[in-house]
């Protein structure tokens, strides 16, 4: 008998018929003795009317207000799922974020979980009940309503595993794991069965997104087994763990690859001290996240700086950019929104030498130009043309022995 | 600067733009230097809509669940109230049953108040908020969210009302005021401006639908003046409140019908001691609500039965009284569900004689023949035939002085 923490998103409690699938799973692991507790989201489409309704007040509101609004969306959730668990003879009870006492900080809208307080939670699983807990949702040390923000139900989820000392998270999503590689890209890509959680946070920001990158770091701090799983159907997923020594004997975990990239580069500005900050600075303020940053040795006294944003930051960048080059009497800026990037992902790494090498070669026999570098101790990532997505993900996959049947 | 509770009911919130008059009507209070709590039910529709959900599930849901389902009802509301507050330049906080410490008991679905902990009222009122609270829910001492049952949004403001001590609490509805006889009936009805808390509860109890009867018991239990106002007129509506002298100078405040009724007799049973009980406990333990029960004096030894129902559980009740008669020797049954009741209301009554012959002889002067007759300290109810409902209330309402410029 184990202690098992499942969550389901809102795809998978949409309708009443879902939540009554669901029901039926979360009995199914009952009865092979196991203690549930269910973390639910939203149904899908319920935080999109009630901030349709909220909008119609005022496109500013009170983010205290959205808080109690939003936050009824997983009630109505809990409340079903628990009904559909009783009717079908299985004990249950729900709870909000608040009545487990998921204690926050007061950050409305994207809320910090501080402390559980699982004495509840206990007690009702004692009581041999399903235990149903509102996700997204909490409060903090006023008794406000808070919301962790999108993705926060995963949050939920791995918080209560670690506060209980559940065996296993399950995260059930409308995949059945984590891939190799995009599916929809690389038709060799297979399902991985383990991969660890610097693994998995490197692929997770790198663009996969079965998961939030949140819960996973979560997950890692508390040391929470997560499994990915299918809503609808069967396998055993993918599970998210502490690496141990079998992985390491696998070189590269999976091929990531990212879409939603665009890169800035501004020529011939001052290779002095500071220089890097007087430039991201103002990009900074307005509010444009950077991704990789390279600095190319120039000449003698000036230098070029390139940087990654997000693809709908392009234009706004390149404004900022355009200012900043005057105010530093640069030689000019450069763009291009039409690249990617692509990684090589996997802890192996940390013990094999020539990853990188090996990685480059691949991409030159396919003829593919490599614009950027950028590395981490278990990643290598670089950008390409838009154009070379597919060839470059696929030569990767199979140059790391990452295809089917291998 | 007095502190007033102000409850909107599910229609006046019925709509973004309803809520957004509400929110009108409470800054323009708040302008004239009150301080307002806002007690506030879930939008019409939304009930039914929950309902709906939860009855795609089972017909028989657990009722713990099914109140922390519904209570989200008027969880949005607040929010969408107090965004709506907050859009217009007031300040305003919402909170939960459960947030301002609505302690019931655990009888899900009809739970009573038992204690409010209005501290936390207090403490937003005293930072010049508007103070928003959720209608018809409360928690019990173990933290499960309880729902009132119908109605229950005027209870939650008249308890709140008494806990803060408020000077007034102001229930919001369709119409302007409690008038001495149905307008719909009576088109020289008038509004009465103030009306004492018995005479209320007679005149509710008699099917005048303005309020809850559980909120005027509750009100006059804690001294609490209720004011009856219309949501989409302005007007001085109705004061309900302790009897005073010059309420004891008006002889009769309204005439009330219930159309709702039916008569069961049963015919020549025994005239023993526990002849009562054993008619009517086998239709108490069916589920069938009494109200007028007559006892005619009979010859010696027999006596016949009369007592009123509500007019759907007529068929029912005529088929358990065919049973009684027969396990008592009863001459038989009759019953008639074209019947209506008849009240004039009234403290004048108290101390003013021949209330009860001045009502007789204006229904005889008109034709009108009484089937029965029950009287109250502060009512005298009379039974007629159906046809008669209109005339009756027609005569005793002019016979009273009751009609419109008197």
């Amino acid at each position: 008998m184990a202690l098992i923490v499942q969550k389901f998103g809102g795809t998978s409690v949409g309708s009443i018929e879902r939540i009554q699938a669901v029901a039926d799973k979360v009995i199914k692991s009952r009865k092979q003795g196991h203690q549930i507790v269910v973390v639910v989201s939203a149904m899908s489409g319920e935080t999109d009317r009630l901030l349709g309704l909220s909008g119609e007040i005022s496109s500013q509101v009170s983010k205290r207000e959205l808080d109690v609004l939003l936050s009824t969306g997983e009630q109505v959730t809990i409340a079903l799922l628990s009904m559909a668990l009783e009717a079908k003879g299985c004990a249950a009870e729900s709870f909000t974020g608040g009545q487990v006492c998921i204690l926050t900080d007061s950050v409305h809208s994207k809320a910090r979980i501080m402390e559980i307080d699982a004495q509840r939670v206990s007690k009702a699983l004692e009581d041999e009940k399903v235990v149903v807990v509102a996700g997204f949702q909490g409060i903090d040390a006023d008794g406000n309503i808070t919301t962790l923000g999108r993705g926060g139900s995963d949050t939920t989820a791995v918080a209560l595993a670690a506060a209980l000392e559940a065996q296993e998270c399950h995260i059930y999503t409308d995949v059945d794991g984590v891939y190799t590689a995009d599916p929809r890209i690389v038709n060799m890509a297979r399902r991985i069965d383990r991969i660890a959680y610097e693994e998995m946070l490197e692929m997770a920001s790198l663009g996969s997104k079965v998961l939030q990158i949140r819960s996973v770091e979560f997950a890692s701090k508390y040391n929470v087994s997560l499994r990915v799983l299918s809503s609808f159907e069967e396998g055993p997923g993918t599970l998210i763990t502490t690496e141990d020594k079998s992985m390491e004997q696998v070189l590269i975990s999976g091929i990531a690859h990212n879409r939603d990239e665009a890169k800035l580069t501004i020529r011939g500005v001052p290779d002095t001290p500071g220089i890097a900050s007087r430039i991201l600075g103002p990009i900074a303020k307005a509010n444009i996240e950077v991704d990789m940053i390279i600095q190319n040795i120039g000449d003698d006294k000036s230098t070029n700086f390139t940087f990654t944003v997000h693809r709908g930051d392009y234009k706004r960048g390149l404004e900022v950019l355009q200012g900043i080059s005057e105010e530093l009497g640069a030689d000019g800026v450069s763009g291009d929104d039409n690249i990617v990037k692509i990684s090589v992902v996997g802890v192996g790494m940390r013990s094999h030498a020539g990853i990188a090498s090996q990685m480059f070669e691949a991409l030159a026999t396919e003829g593919i130009n490599i614009q950027m570098i950028s590395t981490s101790e278990i990643k290598i990532s670089v950008v390409v043309d838009e154009k070379y997505l597919e060839l470059g993900v696929r030569t990767l996959h199979s140059t790391f022995g990452l295809d089917k049947g291998n």
